[in-house]
């Protein structure tokens, strides 16, 4: 922890530097070198500012310097208005002055070929010796809005106001998609506390700045657009502090679909691992993934760190049924209950409301509401307040008549300040027509205002479910460890195991698996097989025949000595006319199992995450529905259970149709067992497959199992040895 | 028909009257009867406009008559400002002044309760035989900007202006859903040519103004908000006829959510269908259903009737990497397919382009061609207008430095007018700052210009879909008649059929069942069993055990004569235990069938649509996975493919998982004759489920049946008999 304590710490002459140069200060006003100069005055950055250029006196009023080592003040933080060619003498000057912090906005480095990629290593290395933190380079730069700090020369983000909501933090991998965000939130009203653009992301990255804003109390809101995670170790151990202090981490991750990845992958250079696991790492760590830039803004409007909603169970009011009922379509299509409200609560309700408005949820008080009769939406206020059964009211509209000295008004908010619902208001997108005058007032009371336009409901049900993830989040989950025998000596590099030695590799590590004997007669066969018992099953064993069934070395349900006897011929005839070359172990005689649920239990070790545990139940529910979870290793007893949990057949594990339900407890225990393996043997294990995996009422046995070992890892560990 | 030509025709004088009256105009400016008379004066309607008032002489300027009576000329239209205990007087007086038509806006009919619905249905009756078309009540009126006629008091719809983009015509069920996104369109460039607001439907519904617009050259595109159809078969006629002149009907639905759908009944009065039937309706009848007004809006954006998409491939043009990957995220998510582009284009592309530039689609120009190089834009274009493998192009962003005057941009107008692609450009949603200057003139040459806000690549996804519907439509599809046997003798009143006479309902529609014989005595079973050849299966028979394995009364794989006895008397007993009052047909003795593939065919008669088709395949998949697919009967052989092709499951019936392929001729064969057995009995047959129907390599048999006849259908025909 001691090192990451000083990594945030060391990155923060980026937002709040002492004193800035810019290297590069220009008089002409077309050139990046002015913009930038202008933009640290216009913003009325809190500290001293140093334009350098060779031969000015004074730039934009302020005295220039003709080099960083001449400015008599010390430095924190340079921003590089210059080419990517002088790049390196501008941090060799940097690392003469002592400066802490650099901005590099110049491209040409690792997005455009091996030179630039050189290039950018080894100044990425010299800035570390030299312990300069780096923004960049092939970025926009970043804005603190809370000490004016534009360290920008993007025209647009210059367009965004520095006032407005506070609290809410963010940094892009995508500069344009960035600031396009920057300038939508602040069109909506929210504007960030820091916005940054990570660039290459040649020294600092985006878990460095999630890392800095989790530690930072100015910071409610953690949010970001991200491609590829360079950190995932970083981002998770932040994502966990993050829980910790309550504070969401919500990113918009793109390259969900095949193209979109394809082009994530180019683009930042980042090994975009494969979708799904994003989605499990996030899911695990509580991170929040939205899917547009929208879904940012919404949730930063919606959050309140003192108001977290309680539940699913949701009421609208509504003063137009068709709005009423496409909210109400809308909430259950993001998971969110539009909670049927019990006799009391419509009693209660029809008191007051005429025999026209509906007291069925959505509740619908009819166009009279907004017009005649607004007192109304405070008297379902009053009903709804008191429901135990309502987590959560959304507002369609709200009355456009009343203002602060209305007392139906008053009294709307006092009502709504002393309830512990989550209380929202969610206008029509038409711009500003659909907002009464009131907002601002109802904002400061905390009713979220958020514009149907950003999508609020799937930010409502993504709030929930934060909420919900925090009440069940337990840190310092005490993570399982087994007794186990070492396996070593069976990780052979670069191959595939066969089915005996991955059982074998199964059972050191407790997983109950089939008794099994390799044999190499007939004799042996019959022995064996009277040992395990009849009926048995019988197969080829061998690494060069993974597919047993399409080879015909696979024989079930073997009874007899006879039957035994003619299974061993065939199969070994079978499997070397398959494989002439092909190493056979002999013939492996097992118990053969009586039905119960088959499973699969899968793992690999990804190129991002490390190793990914997966989990589905068997035959069609994989091949076809493609019914599968994942979680990254590794995992504890909550994430397999979750795991088990997420599957769309999880009803056929509770015992569904009729049958007993299956030993869950001995799935997780499988899951637990083999997310240690992979965990001990990460460089070596690259594949990993149970399939099937029978379990019953009461226990589980794997019947085959497929290991497929590393070759790269090997060798780097014999180098390294 | 010729009574539907005379329906839509009957309805012109509420669009286009050559004369109006407004009854209970106000000289007061709060009152509807004067926002109403104001409305059409500042509306400039093209016609007559006569207020009426007892005893004003004038108002607004216009002469002002006592009664209807009292106006000299002819009268098309009234439009009641009056309260509902006035509207009947208000009628009488029409029909006395043959008036052709009436709005009436008042609330306080069967929206109201009993009360309310009985005066609606005598009003109902009283205009329909004086030949007077109503609208409303409870509604807003509507609109028509090509001849000014503004017949609503709605402060928000007199906010719209009346210019504008014209040719799509909107009728909404919901009043308030129905102004906002009319409101909504027009802020986004879109005007409707007519915007109708249908109330209560009391006379005209929502079909009858689809019907219109499908047959009034003015309308391109057909949009409207429904939340249930009074008349589905109207809206089928009109949805098949919009197909052959190529017209687009776009309608949001709502009530997909259980909550919806419960405020859905309520609002309207009208019975909501189950949501999936009415998926399977718009589907098979190529209505385009939407989620939101603003899918609405961008599809009338996005439409052109010259220039259709021709498929799902998609290349995306960005200069934001970021945007690019976002919009191919949400590209493929709506199911339009980001294609990888050929060599011989990436080849061409490179010639123009730099290499820091990404060849791969989503192609990624870089933040260099919106500033520094925006001929990188019309080089790219120049190249995908020639790649076969490129049906749709979306541009994310679009040079802001070009004017009309610009070579590159006139040289891009040539090129995307003379290419069949389908151009588009989707602005990021950021309002008037994200569209160039050269906007106007790109939608002037069939650029589409959508902002992002509106959800376009959704919209997009539809009109592909739409543009392969109407590809594969062929008007006047040959409905089917199979040759069949008389049912009626066994369609017994309020009953559910014993498993006998269900398949022999099924058997006398030429569906293969399993050969079976009810016998009463051991003798009996014995003979029969050898008959129908061991082993065979026995179970009860009888209307009230529907669940035999409930009752324990079904016994499979019978091989001898000793097991034959046993199994009747087991069954017998068995069955007169568990239901000691239920009438005992006898045992069942039937044929085993071999291990094929099971698959479920149900039909039931849907409220609103009637005979409806279902199909799934057994088990886990409707059980889990809830796996199934409808139509609405009849069916075509197209449809009855579509609904196996639609089913999650469809490659088991392909032979997936190594088996030979199912004979999906004889399950469409299957599918057709109960479509036609329900259409014949639809009055009768309330529910009809074959479970487990098997399918073979060759050749299908339904193995159980259940049928549960009609009580109210069969009392309203012994009544009309």
């Amino acid at each position: 922890m001691t090192q990451n304590v000083k990594g945030y710490e060391s990155i923060k002459p980026l937002l709040y530097p002492e004193s800035v140069a810019v290297l590069g200060a220009s008089e002409n006003k077309y050139k990046i070198g002015n913009i930038q100069l202008q933009a640290l005055i216009d913003g009325k950055f809190q500290g001293e500012i140093f334009p350098i250029h060779p031969t000015a006196d004074q730039i934009a009023g302020l005295k220039s310097y003709s080099s960083l080592t001449d400015v008599p003040n010390s430095i924190d933080l340079v921003i590089f208005c210059i080419a990517y060619d002088q790049i390196k003498n501008g941090l060799i000057e940097c690392a003469e002055k002592k400066v802490k912090a650099a901005i590099i906005f110049a491209s040409g480095f690792s997005e455009a070929g091996e030179e630039g990629k050189k290039l950018q290593l080894e100044l990425a290395e010299f800035a570390k010796l030299n312990n300069i933190r780096l923004l960049g380079p092939n970025c926009v730069g970043l804005v603190n809005t809370s000490n004016g700090l534009i360290g920008t020369f993007s025209s647009s983000v210059l367009w965004v106001p520095m006032t407005g909501k506070r609290g809410v933090g963010y940094v892009s991998q995508s500069g344009a998609f960035g600031v396009l965000t920057y300038m939508a939130a602040a069109q909506h009203g929210v504007n960030f506390n820091y916005f940054i653009s990570s660039g290459n992301e040649m020294d600092t990255t985006l878990e460095d700045y999630i890392e800095y804003m989790v530690n930072d109390d100015e910071i409610e809101v953690i949010s970001g657009y991200i491609e590829g995670a360079k950190n995932p170790e970083k981002l998770k151990l932040a994502a966990l502090k993050a829980l910790e202090k309550r504070k969401p981490i919500v990113l918009m991750k793109t390259g969900r679909s095949d193209a979109g990845s394809r082009a994530a992958a180019s683009h930042t250079g980042a090994l975009a691992g494969s979708d799904k696991i994003y989605d499990a790492f996030f899911r695990q760590n509580g991170i929040i993934r939205v899917e547009d830039s929208e879904d940012v803004i919404a949730f930063a409007k919606l959050f309140n760190p003192n108001r977290l909603p309680k539940g699913r169970n949701t009421a609208i009011i509504t003063s137009s049924g068709g709005r009423g009922i496409n909210e109400a379509d809308r909430c259950e299509s993001y998971g969110l209950n539009i909670v049927e409200l019990s006799e009391k609560t419509k009693t209660e309700m029809r008191k007051s409301l005429p025999d026209y408005a509906s007291v069925s949820n959505p509740i619908d008080l009819t166009a009279a509401a907004s017009f005649a009769n607004t007192e109304f939406f405070l008297d379902t206020l009053k009903v709804l307040v008191n429901s135990p059964e309502v987590d959560n009211i959304i507002l369609t509209e709200f009355p456009h008549s009343w203002d602060e000295h209305n007392k139906y008004f008053q009294e709307f908010m006092t009502v709504a300040k002393n309830s512990d619902k989550f209380i929202c208001f969610f206008p029509f997108p038409l711009g500003d027509i659909t907002y009464p005058k009131t907002t601002p007032i109802l904002v400061e009371n905390e009713i979220a205002v958020v514009s149907g336009a950003l999508n609020p409901v799937s930010a409502l049900a993504q709030l929930v479910e934060y909420g919900q993830f925090l009440d069940r989040y337990q840190p310092n989950e005490m993570e399982e460890v087994f007794a186990h025998e070492n396996v070593v000596d069976l990780l052979t590099p670069n191959a595939t195991l066969s089915e005996s030695e991955a059982s074998e590799i199964l059972a050191r590590y407790g997983i109950p698996t089939t008794q099994r004997f390799v044999v190499n007669s007939q004799e042996e066969a019959i022995e064996r097989a009277q040992q395990v018992g009849f009926p048995v099953v019988m197969k080829i064993d061998s690494q060069h025949i993974p597919h047993k069934t399409e080879a015909d070395a696979i024989r079930l349900n073997i009874s007899s000595e006879d039957e035994v006897i003619q299974a061993f011929d065939e199969i070994m005839s079978n499997a070397r006319n398959y494989n002439p070359t092909a190493i056979l172990n002999g013939v492996s005689v097992q118990e053969m199992l009586p039905k119960g649920t088959e499973i699969i239990i899968g793992a690999k070790c990804d190129e991002v995450f490390g190793p990914v545990i997966m989990a589905g139940l068997g035959g069609i529910f994989v091949e076809v529905f493609k019914d599968i979870s994942f979680k990254v290793a590794p995992l504890s007893r909550k994430d397999a259970y979750a795991l088990l949990e997420e599957l769309q057949a999880k009803t056929i594990l509770d015992g569904a149709r009729g049958q007993a339900p299956t030993d869950k407890e001995a799935i997780v225990d499988v899951l637990l067992r083999v997310s240690q393996l992979m965990m001990d043997h990460k460089d070596k294990i690259k594949e990993l497959d149970i399939n099937p995996l029978i379990v019953y009422e009461k226990g589980i046995k794997a019947v085959d199992a497929m290991i497929v070992i590393a070759e790269e890892n090997i060798k780097k560990e014999l180098i390294g040895g």
